[in-house]
């Protein structure tokens, strides 16, 4: 059976049975069979706003849930390694290295996460779900001294998400 | 120690604690350690038998609780790319490529799923994964209009889910 | 913001960014937050069409990959309890119980899984993952077997997979 | 044996085998033991910018991968139901409802993510991952039309991610 | 179709199709569903030995891969949570709280984990995993300097893993 | 940006924003993208420590809760595949063979979990996953005849968990 439909979306194929073809809801993974094994290495970076309290305590380790960069490292890791099941059309990819590097600064936390594959496809996806949990990692560990009296969070927020670096080398 | 025990099922090896190997509730993975990467194919195909109008309002979007056929194209996929957890004894293989094929008919929709990879075995268990799942998937979805008033399902079945090609070829 | 676009699909709902709503591509979970807690049970049945010599092979647990039965009630166990994440709009419910009761004839194996719940919505899907998983296990364990020269399975399929039983009882 | 340390950091307990307690590391989930069941509910919200003609891809269903939203969706959803596993010191809690809303303006794609539990903690974390992996989603499906010429992506960047709601309500 | 086979392991049940109840290979979850849900809490203990020097790395945190005390932390708390997938008979409880508490001695790390649930069966597995996963990860931190020239790991050893402590009392 | 911090630890980094570099709470994976695909062996192996009762009821396949070790040996080969997700730091690697050796003595079953890969690093961490856990699923399938009358475990204990072989030579 072929994947293609001569007869255009949802003509009839002349199988016997009736049966026609419905191209409808499509979602496919991009066949990467004839690529080639490549070193790639994707950088993404993002930033999470909390309040100027909640920075000065993760600076100095005085949370009391525990130690937030070091959970937050470990989920972007994760996150990292997860993507493949996280993203449902990315492909499986075998990650060599994950770095993730945090930079304070008044009011604000940045999680950039660097991603090296020698797989057949970049690992940009890895990246940004290595940033984006990693800062979700950081909010639900400081959410007891970030919460405002009605349990809402008036100045936490996510923002800045991007990939800052691409790159491809053939493997040696 | 070796795998083996020539002295048979329960046999002694002379383990100086009085150790006896164990045979019994044998379950291991094929060793593939000395295969080569290798180009491979693998199709199959089911059936699910619905009430007529739940094919029509399949084929015409107007499920209420979504898109049935992208949600099983998800599932499907998600599933072949699970087949190494899922099945116990299944080796875990890089998938390069999923397709999804859904042809509708008379009371019925038909799954077919290709998957292809370039590891050490074939890939019929992860496309056999793709047609099951995707047809419960679609069961799921449907379950509010093809249920009668008892809520069970005189009409649903799933059937003929089998393998329908199986290729190989070596890698360039 | 609601869930609701009076103004139709598509339609613009004011906001002042120029945001428009977007139905596409919808799916949904069914919300269950109103639902009691309540005792379920579900059956699912189906068959796996096996050469004779397979189906003799299983009866004596003579099969090299090891003990096929024992393999196919873990993972049809393992598949009940995964349901909230394989079938993609699936509620993760409490499982209370799973049996799974295997049938053997003449080039045929047939299992049935049953699956009781303490939760706020039925158990069938799960049940039927438990019988195509288990199914699906069945035929990855006998593949050294049940191949033919070419690699191909003419008389492997799988076949017959239902809804047998549900029923819904107070929780005392 | 107690968790507090009167000794201090790294203070002797007495432990007739010299142990010391040591409390560097130190990462908890909170004790929700004794919390009351509660209805709860937490919305979060984000934006993911890209270019103008990707938008209007989007907007037509005309991406080569498919259904972006359908999937987003799809992703969104199960990013919730996984949150326990993705932010290591969550709760697992029974997900009774997510909603996902998607508006699409000039140069963006809003998400919001719903999430409705009855258990013992609040969802908001469930909600951001929610929304951040939907965006990731959107960012994934869309990369071949988004990347420019060196396969970056100069426009696309994911923005403003928050929590816009929290209730609870005792169970009836 | 009941599970009971009157006529013995492999006796006819006289179904018309000449299917026989096979027993062979029976692995089956405990029925919990009549259980109430009950405030429970196990605690698990168990001891690595490490080379003294390796020990004074960890206590100083001065091991290259990281933080090993906080990654042992979340690898156990983690374990904990995934103890129903992981074990493959066990239920899905919904833990409430997990403790862990390293104590640190002349060549050996002790790791003590708690866990506390309101669910329909004890959880004394949960804390066994997480205390074996625990010392696990503290293994695969450490490995660079507990390894001997040749790769070895003459001194590493996970010994005394044992339930220390199981209790119960009603919800209130 | 580079992971190096030449002001060192939390000195600024001249960032025109102010961010400073933190490297509390580091935690890395070893970068592997360099090092070759080699054929890797790796042996541990571990002790459980039963009543001579149980023992002999694991030996007869009399245990209530069916073949304990069929179902040890599936979740140990589990465990093994699963450990780049249980141990924060472990590379996903391609897992070509796993061997599970069971040995029974007075009061005690021994598991030996020989695991095979081709990948860029050792499979240590694997086979002690597959040993500790094998362990752990004997322990939950002999629970109900080796608690005593309060529930506890005053003999059950696991013992003696070590790396017994490593291997490594050039793939052909």
């Amino acid at each position: 059976m072929s994947d293609e439909n001569p007869g255009g979306d949802g003509g009839n194929d002349g199988d016997p049975e009736g049966l026609t073809h419905v191209d409808e809801g499509d979602v496919q993974m991009v066949d990467v069979g004839d690529k080639p094994d490549t070193a790639r290495r994707a950088v993404a970076r993002g930033t999470i706003h909390l309040r100027a309290a909640t920075v000065d305590a993760v600076r100095a380790d005085e949370v009391g849930k525990g130690d937030v960069l070091a959970t937050a490292r470990v989920g972007a890791v994760q996150a990292v390694k997860h993507t493949w099941e996280t993203v449902p059309m990315c492909h499986h990819i075998p990650i060599t290295n994950v770095e993730t590097t945090f930079d304070v600064g008044d009011g604000r936390v940045d999680l950039e996460v660097a991603v090296e594959t020698t797989g057949k496809t970049g690992c940009e996806m890895e990246a940004l779900e290595g940033v984006t949990t990693g800062l979700n990692v950081v909010w639900d560990m400081v959410k007891a001294v970030e919460k405002d009296d009605d349990g809402e969070y008036p100045a936490t927020r996510i923002d800045d998400v991007r990939v800052v670096e691409k790159t491809k080398r053939p493997l040696e």
